[in-house]
């Protein structure tokens, strides 16, 4: 059975795991547990534990539970006015505080979803991730980069963590033992890079036998990526995993008239698929379902995927 | 296999169920909702849920979930400054959301407990408990009765609900269903005549071919029951029940010096088992545990119980 390890957090990597586990696979996820906006951060503030929302939604994602009332607890939102967290949270920081530790919550977790395969912590050190600005400007915590509270005219020179943190040995593991390794889609500086700025990811990546693919996102974010190509993802990910990617999966479709105006409104834009030249292989496909929103097809992305020959 | 009921809410039923699901029997638990305190009246206030937090102690004292990890799950207290709610409960109020109403959530969360037994509401009306004390003063709500907002000197005279509310059908037929209905043990006023005053269950327990058997309680709560005995617990729940009590279990054992004064800095007392005349049947037995509180021993009570013919 191929064994594959996905490596990211949010949507993005959400949506790959469904493709994925239709497939007869070994699925991990390494996530980042940077987080620190919306109700993770809240129980990382309050209860002191590591924030639980990414880890939680690729639970939720390789969920085979059949009753499906367990993937509609773990995504179930408070909206009252003391109580706005997310109950797979909640489960998450009462499982940490019940079992004492947060890899043995997240193994709770997947036991009682039922998850096919396993997500693990990129690392278990509580940290925060920060950025430098072009200006020089020290922008802390992945809530005030990813929504951003700061200029977002203004490029992401760098990012980093604080303190550094030092690999999960599990997230090695996975990543030593994986036919295929898939970083992104996802967030640039929010979501995937935080993973390859923990301490022996990359390490592991350049050792790996395994083929490292870069999935790139198809719309920028504003803040983040204004106006990046495909070829500024793919040398912003070289160059944080030390030129790691082995082969890298652009979209070729573009967004209608409809969708381009209703991202616009976001100052997000279709990324171009120009080819970095430095790479042994690069796959242009379409990879697009338009009939939400202009992003992956988990379908069409999981099955690209699959075709590459390891 | 014997048919039981267990009707009550609180500690004490808690108690006998874990006593209970020890033999080879079919359980059904009728708890009152009428709670207004604690984690449950906030998740009331705030979601305009039933008050879950009796019925989950009952689907915890009947949980055969093996790895045990949901029974600590629903026991789970959040100890932080803005989330002091039980985690059961909140999965009960997650439950009741999605899927739109109470005893559903309540079936649901049985389910993922793996309860032996059913645990049922009394009534599905959204209803709250007022006492009137001797000195005609009217309180409202179950928490300002329980946790005494009062004179606790003062008498109550009589408890009613506010408005009017009418049994759900599954409490009813469990007790139709019956061969043994166990009314008690717990507080007097607060846990046990709640489900007396909904419509219906008395009517129910007149007409059930099922033995209706009164747990007096072994120590009297300040505030609810000062100076009772026996015979004044036993006259206020025949009152209540229009006489239908069939069969008085009662504690002889008195306790420790030691117990005594422990619960004497509370005002409660020991209740004297003496016999009210007008009743067919009385058990008098040493019910105790006394190794923490001086309370009913869960399998002393149990055995007894199971020894009544039927």
């Amino acid at each position: 059975m191929k064994k594959i390890t996905v490596i990211g957090g949010g949507t993005g990597t959400y949506n790959l795991l469904l493709g994925l586990k239709q497939y007869d696979v070994s699925l991990s996820a390494v996530v980042t547990a940077a987080d620190s906006g919306g109700s993770s951060g809240r129980l990382r503030d309050e209860f002191g534990v590591l924030p639980p929302g990414d880890l939680r939604r690729c639970l939720v994602a390789l969920s085979e539970n059949r009753g499906d009332i367990w993937r509609q607890i773990f995504e179930y939102r408070f909206e009252g006015e003391n109580e706005k967290n997310n109950m797979g949270n909640l489960i998450i920081t009462a499982l940490t505080k019940i079992t004492g530790d947060f890899p043995t919550a997240i193994e709770a977790a997947a036991e009682l979803l039922e998850v096919k395969g396993q997500v693990v912590p990129a690392t278990l050190d509580n940290v925060h991730l920060c950025a430098e600005l072009e200006n020089h400007q020290l922008v802390y915590g992945e809530t005030n980069i990813d929504i951003p509270k700061h200029n977002p005219e203004l490029k992401i020179k760098r990012v980093f963590l604080e303190p550094k943190a030092f690999a999960y040995k599990k997230a090695i593991s996975a990543i030593m033992n994986s036919d295929l390794v898939v970083i992104g889609p996802g967030d640039l500086y929010t979501s995937i890079i935080p993973n390859l700025l923990v301490e022996g990811v990359v390490a592991a990546l350049k050792v790996t036998e395994a083929k490292v693919v870069y999935v790139c996102n198809v719309m920028t974010k504003y803040g983040e990526t204004n106006n990046f190509s495909a070829s500024d993802f793919i040398k912003e990910i070289q160059r944080y995993s030390n030129q790691a990617i082995d082969h890298v999966i652009l979209n070729t479709k573009r967004p209608s008239e409809e969708s381009s105006q209703s991202y616009g409104q976001e100052n997000s834009f279709f990324v171009k698929p120009d080819v970095s030249g430095d790479l042994k292989h690069v796959t242009k496909a379409d990879l697009i379902n338009d009939s939400i929103l202009f992003r992956h097809d988990s379908k069409k992305l999981a099955k690209i995927i699959m075709e590459i020959k390891i």
